[in-house]
């Protein structure tokens, strides 16, 4: 496992494919982290990559449990760059405090907390400690741009 | 466009048929809006105009995307009046902080973002800078009365 | 009604079936309970009694509203065990703030406030003036490990 913080986002940004580079834009009239002394609030992310959604579909239909799980890295993954811009480093970061996830689910699924358990580890393997959160998983019928995996969270700063 | 925050509000809604002097009741054993110290909560709102939820049905199927933006216009609108009766004036609001716009949607309809878009301009057209805020919008099966939009948000009051 | 919220807490516990002194498990790696400062969140609860989730199924199909309305005392007895367990003492909770009310839901099934107003009564019950909350209730299509119904909250602490 690497040192920093900053090599572990980029190790797990390799392994599915996310950019760290990209610029992350934001496809509306609201601001992509909003920050409020040292709270800071992450919109919304789908599983986007440059300015494709790479995974797309009902969970427990045309999306399988192992690419649920990869779309929820990628989302968590652009909660963490957003942050990262927002702070200028990850290690600015001084606990993560809730996350919410929405998975688009086919009729009968429910496993929504496995899907949801990727982006949770996810954030404990590059945050350590810090990475400890409160979550709220649920199923939903439809996300925007036909997404399988939608991830908000908020965290604090350092001050 | 208004030079006050109390006139834009009024003149969007009066654009929408919402009247800014009904009373909001609330449906529950829940306040509309919590205040703790700065941080203002406010509980999910639908399109109602007095005791009528004026926009029912799904997004996308028997609701299209302009009526369904006039929903969340509403629903944004009587989040503001909200403030506005928790305050005295939305010059006492800092800032917007978040916003989660729920909007139930039929199978397929993947257009959540732009529903949204129109509660998001409203509250920028209203607020000026202090109404930017992070967002998340997301499809759901179902909501109260049959309501098409759901919004809840936090601000902040001025101190 | 009992004169204390430790009294009241477990005369709501026995009325559900609830046994307050389960030990609470959470099933990921995320936290049940995190606490910065004074604010607590709550992760998202589901009508478990020990390791079983006792209503499953769609609200408004093979689960009426008498039954989601056990479930969704359950789900914020759970909360409320959790804070309780965080804390030492349900006293040292200085007042709720918001709870989101998940309500898994047939086709057609537009009661999710008639749901999520058994919760908010036991809160206001059990806590008193500070079980005041802003709430949003929306209907999902499904739910971890097929729950009827998932509740969130965020409270503040005793300073």
């Amino acid at each position: 496992m690497a040192e920093t913080r900053a090599e572990r986002f980029l190790q797990h940004a390799a392994a599915v494919g996310f950019d760290v580079n990209d610029e992350i834009r934001v496809g509306g009239n609201y601001q992509a982290v909003v920050r409020d002394g040292q709270l800071l609030y992450v919109s919304g992310q789908v599983p986007r990559i440059g300015s494709e959604v790479v995974v797309k579909g009902a969970v427990g239909g045309e999306v399988d449990l192992a690419v649920a799980q990869r779309a929820a890295r990628i989302a968590v993954l652009r909660c963490l760059a957003l942050l990262r811009r927002e702070l200028g480093s990850l290690d600015r970061v001084a606990r993560m405090l809730t996350m919410t996830v929405y998975v688009r689910s086919a009729a009968g699924f429910t496993r929504q907390s496995e899907v949801a358990d990727a982006a949770s580890e996810l954030l404990l393997q590059v945050m350590g400690d810090a990475g400890h959160h409160a979550r709220t998983s649920v199923g939903v019928a439809e996300l925007p741009k036909g997404a399988a995996v939608e991830i908000a969270l908020q965290a604090r700063a350092e001050s």
